[in-house]
């Protein structure tokens, strides 16, 4: 006879590549500690409202405790003819203490539900962690921040230099970045923080259980309010992973920006060898791989969200197979952030930055020309006229190999009158770093004052 | 000499092809109220700090407000040599009040900026938009159900027959999934309603503007606090487009249902001949091309927010012209989910329901078995062990070509002694689906209720 | 000192987060036949070359042999710290002949004509396995067009009835996709086709060796033309996973088919209890969930796609580090396909088709309106009129509840007096089908000419 | 009355939202000139078959020829009402001869087949259109290597310095990737060029048309074989995506070297003036802006190609109306590749190349190291001892700020004392690209050699 739960009314066994194609256990086995908090929560609920007695669910909850020791110690054997993990717990509580006291914990409840609830409990458990991870990130971001926070280097759009900006400055966008990503977790885990489990197969029990009780013992702050929604709902999951999609995208910025950093024509970082590989056949090279294999991974990220939607568009309800797919794309994509952040952290405070060499960089490419043009501005010139002039003066420095600080006042007024003696100033770099004095610019007071925030929020005194 | 605004070193008007390649006013053009809303509260600030004269500013804004009313009324021409809306109007203010006042508002502002600025303003009112659109539909889906609160239907996972459900319980499971819409809408709009406009080309501005007076002008709720981020970011595009891909993915799972119910084997439903199509060649068909558009359309959605991902993907600090090619993905985003929302409400609302072949297929497929097994679990038995029960009564009516309700007393004794009178009740449709009263479940009683929480919440009285 | 192959400039050892962070060994180890393969090739031609003695390659490729022994029979234990498969191989080379001559193995050769090697050798061995098995399905779908070409089904557009069909000629289809999909991984296998190695780490190397050797030992139609490309191109495998893409998407068709096909509803078809699953709440269902597995894994395909094209965006040449995310959605998307293929064969085979049933619902929807129309114009009618014509009489036949085959002489008289006795014959089922005799069309006689042409192409008599 | 084609059975008007929503006139229009050629085939081959008379396919194909006049000199209006372009033809056909004349251009034709019939004509035109741009570019890549074929630039892996390479042989790895790109299209193209007319709406059609002739008159290597597979088929537009994705990676792998290379850090090109645009805020900026936004795009086409994926995953046969949606993410996937096209090859020979600072740059970087190894080699050493010596030495050159170059023999003998007097060659520039002389190699003769072959392939003497 066939030992599948659904076993009563077929004649056959499952053909073994069917078996294969179908089981999940290889995979949702991660999901046991919910799987078997949820069935704790259950049982006492069950007794509570009177469905099974209380020493039937005393024992059901010893036997699962039992199960979940033997799981963490690496004592359970998990088969693949059990196909996931809610049959695989099932048939060693049935081993353990009967089928007619195992049998009842099922009482109206399904799988449909109960995976519903294993995998928003798995969520909240990664957004905690992802936050917790983040915060770390941050922490590295700002005391690499605060560290260099002296240090000047080329502010780049369209990779050309444009202006430029406190290294302190750059550090702290990725700042901002990363709170708005922990924020986005944050609204994933209220989204997520909904109890299905009662919504059986898909039309609700008839059995007298309390909803409530249940997502209160689980610490949920609310239960679903449509059956069939809540076992055909994969919502919470897709939010998961655009912020995971986001959080990644923002890293992968990071990463290119490493990657270009260090090579030998930048020269402004140098990623610490802890951190780098070298080659096989090239003995002098140094190789920023967790950056690059952290940028080839925002694909990855990207991919799983695809497949994600994909899966979901067009699947008519309630629950059907296809919604098996969505836990390796899931379980994957939180392993891929976490690890992404965890290696981070590290790496970026232990960075090495060349100061010098960025500020030397900074006496190339005219990086002081917008405040050449503002200078005109304030002297009374229109701004776009001002942007004329000075589109003039670089092409003259172009040609003769100069900076704009090389000018000597007398070629500048060949070009407008309207320059003066307190033109120089205009021009020096720490000046023009700390002209930028409206909020959110990179004047050095301000970054420090961000700095401060920063440290503020993460709870660094 | 080159017309453009960035001319000022360029010794080679650009090549056409490239020009071609390179303007964006084709698409961006919507912009243009946003645009010219910002450049208004920006002279005016402008002004109020004495940066411009208030005559200066108010010739500024005059003519923004002629330009604004020329391109409503389609007397403004776009030129592509151009290359942007914002150029496009400011050569138009250019050529109106002269380059002297109007090269002014340029003051301590970027494209860079400004273009951040006017896609969070424009974001903001498709969010809103899509909020009110969303009331309409589920306005729609709530009076559906209404309508046909009566109607049974089978409920389905794996497209079988799983147990009955009530129509308007079904229906109530969309209202749900757009619930989630609309909040992930307005967390949308909280997300991006932070006012970038200071943050110049990357660095802020060396000019003492009064980002605050500016944001207060124009409704937004903070400022940016990282002149680099806030050129870089498009966290808050990235967020609209998965709040798109999730609502299309909810409509592409109803147009999937209202596809299968419109077919002639399923009848349960026929879509209204205003929103149907025929055929060239076969003269009795009635296709529910609306629907199938729909769910294509999902599909479309999602490539978009993969667009958007792999193009943000990598990308350094801070601006780069990749990032232009985030609005045809957006603008379209946008309106494929306000288009369809709008064609959905009135094709819901005029739906035919037939109400009397959803109940007949519920006599099929024994949508009652669970409650034959629910049956001997509250007269004492397992759960797991009636389900093995129930699977072989099941068998023994695929055999015989019977329903349950059709099996006497005696034979269902014959697989347990457990049955007794009462059954007959438990077998019944409307008891079965009327016995499902836990929070959530499909009970008529429940549904209405959720009918009347809907209604508030939409406040219909 | 760090043992890693590249130790040699480095002071630190790499950081183990790093270390888990970067290391593939735990997936590519899979491809370590290759990784041999080619090693013994190379070392016969380094010996033939003189560049290496031949008892030097004569003990290089003894051991790599024991080593390919040592891995199939699972004695061989992999080491993370080793990172790869390729160094794993190389260590337990060194530690077998010592490094002295093991070491000689690399001259001219780096991992990245390693790598690059190896995924070639890999995809032509996957693309050999897919074709065949692509063979078993369409042996089993001709099968099953075979065993029931006399079932007539309404063929569908829109999922609305359209005209009747073969349900043979519905299968046949499939055929010609497939024969497609075998065309696709048969292009893939040439563009593959290429030897790599000698390309070294970028730029060639400047030993003497023998590439076309290579190249003939392991079967490659040609050797690569430029050293800089070899090692960063990974176009063949964004092949392979198109191909894959396309032929998962003929089988999501499919699979849609069988699980609308299923349904209560349709009854057209029964999937055997072998490959179909219950329910752990209600006894009575039977799932298709191969059918829906397989759906939602071309969502799955989908996205390695988009993963391994996200990856390869925007990267400078030659390999960087990102490439090795290539492997997890490659092999992913290889085993998805073989499984799919493996299972749908004989789930196909044992399918139960309700021809009756089928048949049953030829008579609703009007499937032969075209032909009234067909018959109209063949009396001389314009198609556009005749088409109108017919729309009015399916209206009426609509508002009476009748066939088109109910209506007496008279009354389509009524509509047009080009109607006449033999209109009854245009109107029967089987002649519908066999009039449409235009090649491709679905008449038993194309059909079957078809299913034998099919039969020659597959080799079977 | 509806004056849609399909009214005949309908009682109401469309809604003017679901006309909106599932009109395709707006950008299907461009596939006018196959749909007349190829109704002006299908006239032909009736009158041809007995099936209308010769003087009505006369009137027909010089009405059609009109009409096809009239839209290319801009005189033809295109109605939303009228749906499709198909239609919009047929009603001007329409007006011009008469509905009887007319209306039998329609016979044994559906919308369904001519769909498939204009999108494979289309997809054609389009491939032939890019293989003759791909050559174009080809051509200016080989010029501009032949014109740069002394310049010496650092060659890199991980964006590190690995080995010298000569500047023509980079551009030449993209005359690789191109060429394989040529031979997609043409495959694309063999795909494509199967004839479907005379499948009708989905089963073939009942008169005795002349399928073989229709596909000779227009061009077509063979017809399909069947009907079914030939309305529901869209793998050519998927093949022809595909195809286009990867083409846009290979310029986007191009564009990431141009940005990179113009930095001024780099400083290795420059961007012609008529290529790049400036700054609005920032006189001195010169952006890669066609670069950033081929990258850009590049990202574009792959999010088209996962729409057509998504869009036609679990499509039941046949023709869906999703299917629609097939068109706008291929019409811009096709302009995108060809516009990109158009503006590379232009930009590519306007190139300044900068190969004395290429030059200067491969002085850092230690990029003869691995010639160093191999010298050690040739000597006798195994090449993983020689790695880890000469690790050693750059270890050394880097605490003391030498390149190895710089080191007099005796300090290399210090690490080994197989070095000798020889080892300056080694080391020299020149020498180390020339010594890369095996098949690919870098070495200048090798690279001249495949310059030469490339201009044959490209027919250029």
């Amino acid at each position: 006879m066939p030992k599948k739960q659904w076993g009563g009314r077929f004649r056959k066994e499952q053909d073994r590549l069917a078996l294969l194609y179908t089981e999940s256990v290889s995979f949702d086995w991660r999901l046991y500690p919910y799987d078997i908090a949820g069935s704790v929560a259950y049982a006492q609920m069950l007794a509570h409202c009177g469905i099974v007695k209380k020493t039937e669910s005393g024992k059901i909850i010893s036997a699962l405790l039992e199960i979940d020791k033997e799981i963490v110690e690496g004592r359970f054997t998990f088969e693949l003819e059990l196909e996931d993990i809610h049959t695989n717990i099932e048939a060693a509580l049935v081993k353990k203490i009967g089928a007619d006291v195992a049998g009842k914990l099922h009482t109206g409840r399904s799988r449909n539900d109960q995976v519903a609830l294993d995998m928003r409990m798995y969520i909240r458990d990664q957004t905690f962690s992802i936050i917790a991870l983040i915060d770390e990130f941050q922490k590295a971001l700002v005391k690499l921040a605060e560290d260099n926070s002296e240090v000047i280097m080329p502010g780049f759009t369209h990779m050309q230099h444009a202006q430029p900006v406190l290294f302190a400055h750059h550090m702290l966008a990725y700042y901002e970045m990363l709170t708005r990503d922990r924020n986005r977790f944050a609204d994933c885990y209220h989204t997520t923080n909904v109890m299905p489990l009662g919504s059986a197969a898909l039309a609700g029990t008839s059995f007298s259980i309390n909803r409530a009780m249940v997502a209160k013992e689980l610490d949920f702050d609310s239960v679903s309010r449509n059956s069939m929604d809540a076992v055909a709902d994969r919502d919470f999951l897709i939010v998961f992973l655009s912020a995971c999609a986001i959080l990644m995208t923002h890293i992968s910025r990071l990463s290119e920006e490493l990657i270009i950093w260090s090579s030998p024509e930048f020269r402004f970082i140098e990623i610490d060898d802890a951190f780098a590989t070298g080659s096989s056949i090239m003995p002098q090279k140094k190789n920023p791989d967790v950056a690059e294999l952290a940028r080839g991974k925002a694909a990855r990220v990207n991919g799983n969200l695809m497949i994600l939607l994909g899966l979901m568009k067009g699947l008519p309800l309630t629950y059907n197979r296809d919604m098996q797919e969505d836990k390796p794309c899931v379980f994957d994509s939180a392993d891929v952030v976490m690890n992404t952040l965890r290696v981070f952290a590290p790496m970026m405070t232990s960075l090495t930055v060349y100061g010098d060499r960025m500020e030397e960089m900074c006496r190339s490419g005219f990086l002081n020309a917008t405040d050449l043009a503002d200078y005109l501005v304030k002297k009374g010139m229109s701004f776009r006229e001002a942007h004329g002039v000075v589109g003039k003066i670089v092409t003259h420095c172009l040609e003769n190999i100069l900076a704009l600080e090389d000018l000597p006042l007398e070629t500048l007024r060949n070009f407008s009158p309207l320059f003066d003696q307190d033109v120089s100033g205009a021009l020096d770099l720490n000046n023009v770093v700390n002209s930028r004095r409206v909020v959110g610019g990179t004047a050095r007071a301000n970054v420090l004052r961000e700095i401060r925030r920063a440290k503020r929020e993460l709870g660094i005194q």
